[in-house]
């Protein structure tokens, strides 16, 4: 097992990674020994993984659990009621705490519920896709979608705990994968392009799901992550490159109808987006856009938006993100590989051209 | 005009308190200039003041409102989610501001409007009732009610700026003026005896809505909450205090259905019960608790709890609660007029009496 530290002073936090992290004396043990839980997981995570999680919290005061539908379009303010009512009903205090155990909707909806119920109670995130352990699970941005916007509903709420089990990756399925080595390649391409190269050695291990490479994955994603939140919490500076692709690939999600393209999905075929226009803008070479690109295909991910969406409309559902400022949107783009910016400075007209020519033919 | 300030580091913002304080160079501008500005209001304060803090934030770079039902019981994540509708519909950006015009019900709700959506935005305070003006609108707590609890759902999210125009009392009806006091005696009662002293030689006087006198009273009641945040931001410690009677409040609110009992009227039954309890466990005088009632009496306001709430339903309701903590109900309790205390040692039965025996008999 490794373990890495969010450093943010008492809001800090350890972040477990390795196999069977759920036995009975391990970290999530001592996350809840004493305490009032309640575990919230979903209905493809819990025949999975709750007897085992339960187990190895045995030593809370009680546990209680509930179990949500599965999927992006349940990241809702209704859902997030249920969480409440069931808090409420069962009588959960403020020195209570929550247990989202699943992906990254389970930790985002579970964390803005740990949040908000009575103005914030401590919740444990305890990721079980490649895509929580590398990213969501990790630095306190909790939300839940609106049918206006992805994440558009939410706080920066930081878990007392992060477990990530890796031996849960072996019951995740191909598509989420690669949708979760979308954030991954994330990081080389914001800020360490050893990683990235690293990655290119590495991508066909990775999709084998080659044990001691994609711990190694997973290690140097969580630090990279844990470095740029302690730096940044509340995104007023550099944390906000790690949204690399996002702008384009929310607009994806939110115009598919949430659930339809898997984030990690949009994020891919957004950051080949971003990657073109940065090429428009003469930022970044031919060559770093192919070897973006092949990357991302070679992880069996979209490099193309969906052929249904039009430039327009995706230019608007673009307009709606929370880096728009006074009208006007930034983005994350790329100077080369490992060295991302935010700019406001792109032409409307490139970025139009952009969108039409990333557009799935097919 | 006398302007406080809450002393919170980089949160911290003032308090304006006076008479015409909606003027073209007031502090309404100075919070909104060259902002994308949302004001919400409610359907009993818009056609009063919507014009004149339009007129004063006429600086701001745009406009937009939001009219909600007036009342407790649209204090819900529903009128919440409307909220954020207006704002994505409009294109509010992370850059906007919201406006809160109105009691403590707009301001609880747009304040935990602005501390989620995108995560957190800016929000003024300007409320339009006593109650809001001495105690809701300052502190940054934030929430909307459950079927199951009130402010059961929130966040701590302090204001920019709060702007208490005392001529808007000249349009709040008597019942309500008199809500609003409940939480002025509180603070006398909590941590000010020579206040509470005043409070008696000024009733009638604040009644009859004597300028000076409300004036004194708005502006002494914020002293103490300014303070008392300020030490004290996510009452950890001594905040917890200023929620004296609120635990039996609460309950009597909840019980009777939001909005039948004014949140003050529910708070002041509960101080009477809380001074009826505390004399019971030997620690405040007869003449302290009778005190007590006689000047909440002469503010037109309860002593007593509904005829039809029996002790074994408040009993039950009190334990939801965000005080509550290990399973056990702690109350703010008095020791002497001006001097409260955090207790959870008081016996079941005591509880039971007390509230047997402030119980209406009409």
């Amino acid at each position: 097992m490794s373990k890495l530290f969010v450093e943010l002073g008492r809001r800090g936090y350890p972040i477990h990674i390795g196999p069977g992290l759920f036995g009975r004396d391990g970290p999530l043990s001592i996350a809840t020994s004493g305490r009032d839980l309640m575990i919230v997981s979903n209905e493809t995570v819990a025949p999975l993984y709750l007897a085992a999680v339960t187990h190895a919290t045995a030593g809370a005061r009680r546990t209680e659990n509930i179990i949500l539908p599965d999927g992006e379009s349940y990241k809702t303010l209704d859902v997030l009621d249920r969480v409440f009512s069931a808090l409420l009903q069962k009588r959960f205090g403020r020195d209570a705490v929550l247990l989202a155990l699943g992906g990254g909707v389970v930790g985002d909806l579970v964390g803005f519920a740990a949040a908000s119920f009575q103005r914030g109670i401590d919740f444990v995130q305890v990721p079980t896709t490649l895509l929580a352990q590398v990213d969501s699970s990790v630095g306190g941005k909790t939300a839940v979608n609106h049918a206006l916007g992805k994440n558009m509903i939410g706080a920066f709420h930081q878990p007392i705990s992060v477990v990530a089990d890796t031996t849960t990756l072996d019951t995740l399925p191909d598509r989420e994968l690669s949708a979760g080595m979308a954030e991954v390649v994330k990081y080389g391409l914001v800020c360490d392009a050893a990683f990235f190269l690293w990655l290119e050695d590495n991508a066909e291990r990775l999709l084998a799901r080659d044990r001691e490479a994609l711990t190694y994955a997973i290690q140097r994603s969580c630090e990279i992550k844990a470095q740029v939140v302690a730096a940044d919490e509340r995104e007023t500076g550099n944390r906000a490159l790690l949204n690399l692709g996002h702008t384009f690939g929310h607009a994806i999600e939110n115009a598919m109808g949430y659930g339809v393209w898997l984030h990690g999905e949009a994020v891919a075929a957004g950051m080949a987006m971003a990657a073109d226009l940065s090429r428009r803008l003469g930022w970044l070479t031919n060559e770093d856009v192919e070897r973006t690109e092949t990357l991302l295909k070679r992880l069996a991910l979209p490099i193309r938006g969906p052929h249904q969406l039009g430039p327009e409309t995706l230019r608007d559902l673009m307009m709606v993100d929370k880096k728009v400022a006074a009208g006007k949107n930034r983005l994350v783009l790329l100077r080369s590989i490992g060295d991302a910016l935010l700019s406001e400075n792109f032409d409307e007209s490139n970025l139009f051209t952009t969108l039409t020519e990333c557009r799935s033919t097919a």
